[in-house]
Order: C-alpha cells, then structure tokens, then sequence
C-alpha cells in the first residue's frame, strides 16, 4: 500500500509531526509520497508529488478540518487525518495518538466512511465539488437578497435574505448547524437547503432527496458571492443561476470508528469544551 | 372501478355532500360502496360495508385531515379527498370543485401519490402505522421526562423534554413543524425526530435513512404517552422502549397535482391567510 | 438575626444537612426555627413553624429547585440555599461549600438579589405568584388550542398551539429557554410570553413592559391546564380568560455573587456538563 | 406650525407625490421648507434648506423606510411618513391616503410615537444613533469570527459567529427578526443583542436594560464592519471595541395609531401578502 503524506503548511506543529509519520513510515518500508508543497519543509526520502498527481492507495493529512477540505479537492483517494485544528471535527485521531493511528492504518484495522459531495454550477459551468457546504450570499453586508429556489424544476421557495447554505449530511454537523439545519445522518442520502437570516416567517430548512437538483436564481440586480466549503469562492454576476446536487463522487475517510452518532456526540462534546473554556 | 365513500359523521356538510356524491357516481352507473358509519345518514343505494372490509379501488373521503387520517388507519386503498375541514392539508379539492374532482377521478385523469408511513412498536408489540406522525409526551404537563434515543442500535442523543416527535415526510409539515422540524421531501424517504421542548441547549433535529429503526427509551418511573397521528393514544409504562421506522406499507393520496412544492406552497398560503382572518 | 430552616422532606441527605445546618446555627447562639414539616426529621433544639408563620429575617433552604420554589410560596424573606439536587439553578453554594456559606451569612458578607414575581389570576381570581413562569397547557396531548393573547387591551397575536408559557427574566433560563424564549438580564424589568410548539409561521417570542398586563383567552370549548412553577396547577374551564403581569412582590435570594452573567454562564456550563454526563 | 418636506430623491413617484404635497400644504398657506436635495426636482415655493439645518416642527417624508431612516440621521423633530417603499415598516400612510394624512397632520389629530435610538461608539469615538439596529459582521462571507460579550462590564457570553446584532425595540421587527430576535414592545425599553449563524449550540439572543451597556470585542486579528441601520458603515480594525447603549435622544413619529401591537400584526400581513405573491 502506497500512502501519501500532506500537512498544513504554515503550521511548524504540523510539519515537525508530518516528518515523524514519515520517518516511521519510512522505517517500515513504506515512505510515503510526500506533497510537494511541503517537501521542502520537512524530512524524508520519499518521492515527491503534487497532490493532484499521487499515485497513492490513501492520503495522510496532518492538520485541521481546513487542511483536509483542501486535500479532498485534489484527490478522491481515502484520507486518514491527524488534527492539529482547534476543532478538527473531519479529524480522526488527536495527535498524541498519531502512533497508534498510524499502526493501525498499516495494519488494515479501519473502516471507510463514504460521504456523498455536493456538485455545483454557476450557469452551466461547473465548479469543484463541496465536501460539506455551498454559501451563497450577498457580497453587501446587511443587504438581503431575493432567493428564488427551485427542486427539480419545481418552486420551492423564495425568499429575501442574507443568503442560503446548501449542505450535504457532513455539512449538516457545520456552517449549516449555525443557521438552523437539522442533523442528517449521512446513510439518509439527503441535501439540506437553509436560508441564512430569512426575512421571511415562513422560512424554514428543507431536506431533498440525493436525486433532487435544486437550483438557485438570484433574482435582483446586485453581485452575490459563492463559496464552497470555506475555501473557494467565486463571485455570481446578476441574473445567475446556481446548480446544485449530490455528486457521484465521494470524499472517503479513513475510520476507527464508523458510527456517525458517536462522531456527533463527540463532536458536540469538544465543541462545548470549547464554549466552557471560553467561560460560556 | 369500484368506489367506497365516507365522510366526517358528525358534520351534516359533509354528509349532505357526501349524499351528492353518491347520487352523481349512482348516475354514471358506479354507485360507491358506503361506509357503514355514515350509511343511515345519507340517501344512496349502494351497497354497505365497514371501512376496513370495503371491496374497492379507491376510497372518496369528505371531510377533513382528522377524517382521512381516520380512513387510512382501515384501508390502503387510495384515497381522494373533498375538504370540509378548517385547513385540510391532506386533502384534494375544496368543497365547491367536488364536481370536476369526481369527474376526474372517473375519467382516470390523476396520479397516485403514495407516503411511506411510519410503522410504531411499543415493548415489541405492534401498534397502528402513523401517516403523519408518532408523538411521545409526557402525561404530566410541564413535568419533563428523560429520553434516550437510539438509532440502528447506536446512541444519537438523550434529553430531557416534554416529549418527542417521530414523523414522516408527510407529517413534516404538520405538528412537527411546530417544534422546528425542516421540511421533508417525500422524495427523500427519511424520518425525523425531533424534541419538544427540550431542556438542553444542543438538541437539534435529527433526519434518518428510511431503513433506520428508531428506539425511544423512557428513562424514568413515570408514565407517558404515544399518539399516532393526533387519533390513536397508547399509555407507556415506566421503562417502555418505543421503536419506530418507515413502514412498507404506504398511504396512498388520488392527486391532480404531485408537485410537493405547489401542495407544500398552497398549504402555507392557506395556513397564513387564517392567521390573517384571525388577525395574524 | 433570626434564620428560619426548611429542607426537601423526602430526601435523606438534605435532612442530615439540614440538621448540621442547625447544630452550627445552634453553636453560634442563633438556633433556627425548624419549618414543621421537617422538624420531627431532624435533630435541633430550636423553636418549631409552618413555612407560612415563620418570625424570621431570613430563610435557610436545603434542597433543589423545587424546594426553594415551594418554599417562595410561603414567604417573602430573603431566601439562601445549599442545593441538594441535580441541577440547582436557583440555589446558591453546593452542599461541600455549606460552611462557608453559612459563616458569609452569619457574617452579613452578602447581597440580596430582587427577583419580580408574576401575578397570575383566572377569571378575576387571583392565584398565587410564580417566581419562573405561568405555562397554560392543553390538556389533551397532541390536541392544540386556540389562544388569543392581548397587552394592555390590544391584541398582540393569537395562535393555535400547544400552550404558552409567560415568564419572569429568572424564567427566562427555565422552561421558557426550551421553547425559545430570549434570555431576560433582570434588570431589564420586563415579562416574556413564548408559545409552546405554535402552528403559525410567524409565531415569535414577545418581550413586554413590567407594568403591561397580558390577557390569554381561550377561545374553544375544551380544558386547559394552568402550572405555575411547575408546582401548582389549576384546571382551566373553557372560555376562561387569564391575566399575568409582574407583581410588586418580588422573590428575594441571599447571593455571594450577584452578576446575573456569571450565574447564567455557570448554569450553563453545570447543563453542558449534565449533557455530557449523559452522553451528550 | 412650520413642516419640512423631503423624498426618495432617486424615484419620479416619490417627488411627484411631494411636489402635490407642497401644493396642498402652500394651498393651505403652509408651504413646507423643502429639503434642498430634492428641491431641483420638484416644483413648489417654499423656502429651501438641508435637511440637518431645517426651521421646522415637523418632517414630512415621501418614500420607503430607507429614506426615514436617512432623515432621522439629519433631524430629531416629529417624522411624518408617505409609503413609497415595498414594505414601509416605518411608515405610516399609504401613498392613496396621503391627503386625508396631510389633513389630519394639519388638523393636530395625531399622537407622537417615541422611540428609544441606540447609540453607538467604536474604541471610544462616537457614531451616528441608529433607529433599528447595529450589525458588527465579519467582511470574509462565511469566515466566523470571535465575539465576546459584556453587559455594564460582565461577561455575558462570547461565541464564533458570522456577526452580531444590538437592536432596539423598533428594530426588533426589522433584520433581528430574521435571526431569531423576539419582538419587544418598545415600551419595555430594552435592547436585543442577537447573535448571526453562531456557531455555539447554547447561543441564545439576549435581552437588557434600557440603562445597561453593551461591549462587544472582536478578539481575532481580522476585520470587521459595522452598519447602522443598513445606511452606514464604519470599518471595524482588530482588536477594536464597540459600545451600544440605548439613547437619551429618541426618533419621533408622528401616528395616527399609536398601538404597537396593531401596527405589528399589518405589518406581519404585509409581510405575508408579500410572500404570498412571490408565490410563498
């Protein structure tokens, strides 16, 4: 098996761990791969390789949820994460158990969790997929917007407001949770449409099946500003239309617990941890 | 094609109307079976026969959601609806369109709507399906009780509530929407759960795959209680476990008009005009 | 001073507390009068009286929040409290830090925190005060009613619903907080009504002046359930009208620390913790 | 009695309509001084001054709620208002009732609605009042920021969000509504601060006194911008601290119909009516 090996860049933490998975990678008989975007930062004696171009079996991302987010768009090899984030809910070990992490990892002990992405079109053209959530919002701060959303051709819903979230069952847990979605588990094969701030009292998120397109026209004559998974943006010109549905591609995770509630409650846990070490 | 036909007994609308029905489908030769219920209420001269022994092809309800919720507990038949109710959400055509609806139905010029409904357990033994929703509440008002709440076997969430609400899609946009639920495409095949007041800042509501089986356990020596759809009560014991999950059986609707958009829509109009009749 | 002493009757370590608290008490040469409905529990050498007859400057609670509640119910002496149950939000010191607490009290180093009540009268009669909230109830789960509420002789919305809660800034972070209610910093002198899972869209919580007074009609022929504090209930006829506003009386506690933040972000982080206890 | 007159000077309809008033006013021999940014555009032989420099004891506006808000930057008299604007929240006529207005406003038949104005400092400096509300938002669309929360030096919460909102009673109706803000009756006299898309799951919107002040600090090293009212905005630099409280200087309007409550729920219908012609 042949692994690939990322890290955030600019994180010296992360690059200093990255370099002991290599070194015990390598120690194995296994050196990885290493992206090229940090060979130059870090020690080893493996090959070196974009990463859109790896030949690899699984990738090792050494960093927060943003560094994995990053790492999906170039490969839809199965990612297996050390957090250094604060929050790292996409993470699969904290880094003092990266050892164990990686043991197990040689030894075929784990699972893959497949996760539906979320495929997106500005007029037409298509954009990278989300792993967790398409923003669209208004470029104006505190200007709304008018929203005219479409399932499967159908009038869904319009409404004015600062912007909406689509999200796939990953997302559900992020961005969207802040404005109000409902949890999804991922075995539901859903896409959750939600309004950010909806002047509308009638507005409320919506679930669609993972067969449903759903398509977003901005309806007045100001900019708008999409943004995929806290990573990409792009900005919409006045009168586009946006496209979006469940991709056929996946992100797969590397998984020593598939369970997604007990990843939820985990993730909620530390999440309060957070909230009570910052006094509430 | 073989009709039965029943309406709301204690409303003499509906059972005038209910009369004009039979009398029109007498006319074009297919005299409905009528509901034993209502048989000495109204003149016609077809033949009679309890709801849940009809031999028929569809079943003609007059009346409102209560009414239909009602019939679909005796039969899995399809139904087509007249509205004589307050709001009627489930319903098909108002009072004043009963004429062109059965000319429709007669001319074969519909479409089968069909809801998955939501099949309920109580200690392992079998209750009633639910077309909309199953409500666990406590019995004691504004006394919380603790509930655990486990999906596929897996804990998802525990909290403590006045109660809980399992709904389908269909039941989406009835009292779970009340309580915050999103609203479902029945597309989506997937449940919700969702708290009613809940004592706890995380809870959220909560979409699952549609072969998930949701296990309800009441965590204290006090009773509660389950009602399906708003028609049918159950007291639980202390210590009860409720399982639920989408039924294969299904509610079936006679439509002129699928799009769930355009019903969903209709509903909230028809729902924001008696607010505003009722002054807001 | 003169200290008088009550405890939760139906639980044994609040009883053995409550009869340190009296020995200590009895040291200091100010033996506590023993409320009478605990005073054959405990050993004490004090004078004995209802809750209700009690000469004396300050009352000692040794329970949870249902103990003080039931106990505001009978006086209008500042209260302190040791909390002896699970969440305690209305008590002042856990049970280990009872010493100090006491010895702050016999020494004068503390502050009165003023709390308004709400009055509450059913068709011209007057009920008693509640300390957190008045929540008027269906009776019959998963049957809403019709509720007409009106400020001041104005109609400020009616809807059909579950029930409503009306609440005092201290009920804010009770009851009120499960069903959406902003949190009321107490200073701000204002009344909050909240409905209870409302089906009306454009349902929002509604803030009021202190001096407003709120008039709840109910509108149909059926029952309802008045609860105030959780503790006290009073069966509602149809057609009944009810009348809340904030009562000059108010609900005294003895603090060590009056900041109504620190105390909601403590009460916070005490029902994350439960959360997580609990498995989230 | 000496009036004022301006106008949404960028809509024909608008200054058509004032130019009409002015007649009817010089008719009545009180032709209005005439807002000089609008006094090019529209015939009348009035006197001519800047709106912030006007002899007068009362203000006519003709046009939407943005340009109400935009004269109660200039002026402190009485605001009497013609609905030009989609939803005219703020207004008080309807363009077809203008002259039965203008009689009533000659004929003294009118009360005066007080407003409490929110003030508003940045690290210190003073910033124009706002009528509805302040936004602190942070400028990366979908990039959280860090706020923390103090009310008269208290900690009250921190939480990472998209931004916040200090809104005052009159703005409680307006883009608070859309993020989960009660409605407060302006007679309470308090101030709502209501989170954007927190990403906290115990964050609730919060309510204080009158006389209570709001400090909000941006704690990352990142921008953030401030708009007032959705008129005025302010760049906001790292580690800047913004102060809200509720004002001594009040917007004025002059009423035919001073119940908040009836003014609420035409509002609401409106609203709704809006909604339902976009088809929900």
């Amino acid at each position: 098996m042949v692994f690939g090996l990322t890290a955030r860049p600019d994180m010296p933490e992360a690059l200093a761990l990255a370099a002991e998975v290599a070194a015990l990678l390598g120690e194995r008989g296994v050196p990885p791969v290493v992206d090229e975007a940090i060979a130059g930062a870090i020690d080893h004696n493996g090959d070196i390789a974009p990463l859109g171009a790896m030949e690899m079996d699984a990738l090792i991302v050494v960093g927060g949820d943003g560094t994995i987010l990053r790492a999906l768009q170039h490969t839809s090899r199965p990612v297996f994460s050390i957090n250094m984030g604060a929050l790292g809910f996409l993470t699969e070990v904290p880094p003092e158990e990266w050892r164990q992490g990686i043991e197990r990892l040689l030894g075929g002990d784990y699972v893959i969790d497949q996760r539906a992405k979320l495929e997106t079109w500005i007029d037409g053209e298509r954009q990278p997929d989300a792993v967790n959530e398409a923003v669209v919002h208004t470029t104006q701060i505190s200007k709304m917007r008018y929203f005219d959303v479409r399932v499967d051709g159908n009038r869904a819903f319009s409404f004015r407001a600062d912007g909406l979230i689509v999200a796939t069952p990953t997302g559900s847990t992020c961005y969207a949770m802040s404005v109000g979605a409902p949890i999804v588990d991922p075995r539901a094969h859903a896409a959750i449409i939600v309004p950010i701030a909806p002047f509308k009292l009638a507005a409320r998120p919506l679930v669609v099946a993972d067969d449903s397109t759903v398509e977003v026209k901005l309806l007045e004559d100001k900019d708008a500003l999409l943004v995929l998974d806290g990573q990409i943006k792009r900005q919409i010109g006045a009168d586009s239309t946006l496209r979006f549905l469940l991709s056929d591609r996946t992100a797969r995770f590397i998984r020593f617990d598939t369970d997604f509630y007990t990843r939820f409650r985990r993730k909620i846990a530390r999440l309060m941890t957070v909230e009570e070490e910052n006094g509430t």
